[in-house]
């Protein structure tokens, strides 16, 4: 727990650092076909925030451990027509409440053992979702820096067989 | 340059939102022998800004287009025994500065085509060292996040297999 908060608390800020007010070339960028722009990935983790961590972890704690479904593409209806900018202010407020509210559960070593079952994987602890949940922040981090980074692709010239990002 | 300067002037801030007042869990994390804490790559960064990417755009403007050497570890041993928070704080510094200096030369379309030679690559136009900066810092935003992304490791159990940063 007093791993995993800090670095929930942190990531808007760091997006919101990173992507407020940039222009369409960087905000519209996505990875190809099926992929997503920095703002839409910003969407999927307020989505994520509402409908999936928080309920999971409470039907571990309160229910009978069934994880509610969770759909990884509701976010982009959801995110259409809204500016970058407006998506950073939503996933800002919704994660301040979501942290709020996971500080509240005041989560034991105990607590963090239970169990939940995951459609695919079967038997999951607390623990793992919330670790889950600051690792999955961190992949959407990579995500956002790595779709911005492959405008320059052409850009670079031949130092694109240094740039990890690129390969 | 309309496109790179708003990403390096965001660089810092990005870090700086993600890393500061981190604890030690995830700032003295490292990918393996041989690779980079966190901090260390915020080093990294600062000095590529002092060594590498203004002195060769300099070289390329008003020298022979012969770029200087770039130590790409030089900084591990400026970086030692400082706190991560000061390693933001140089950096913060730094690329405020680099930014300054690069918008008082007001590039031209002809200056960007303006050719060095790369010891390994030859020809490169200084557009291309421009956009490699600017990945270059995705980059290395990329590494610092699959570097805290890797403490979780073990902790996220069977989802490992979901999170791409992991595997």
């Amino acid at each position: 727990m007093e791993d995993a908060v800090p670095v929930l608390r942190r990531t808007p800020g760091t997006l919101d650092a990173l992507l407020r007010g940039l222009g369409p070339t960087w905000t519209q960028a996505d990875e190809g076909p099926g992929t997503w722009t920095p703002p839409e990935v910003v969407a999927h983790l307020s989505h994520a925030d509402r409908t999936n961590w928080l309920p999971r972890l409470h039907t571990i704690l309160h229910g009978d451990g069934t994880f509610p479904p969770f759909d990884r593409f509701a976010h982009l209806a959801a995110s259409g027509g809204r500016t970058p900018d407006d998506l950073l202010d939503e996933f800002a407020a919704v994660r301040r409440e979501c942290v709020t509210r996971l500080e509240t559960l005041r989560l034991t070593a105990a607590d963090l053992r239970r169990t939940g079952h995951h459609p695919e994987f079967g038997k999951v602890t607390a623990g793992q979702l919330l670790a889950t949940w600051v690792a999955h922040d961190l992949d959407h981090v990579v995500q956002i820096a790595r779709t911005l980074a492959g405008v320059q692709r052409n850009a670079v010239g031949p130092w694109q067989a240094y740039l990890r990002v690129l390969r």
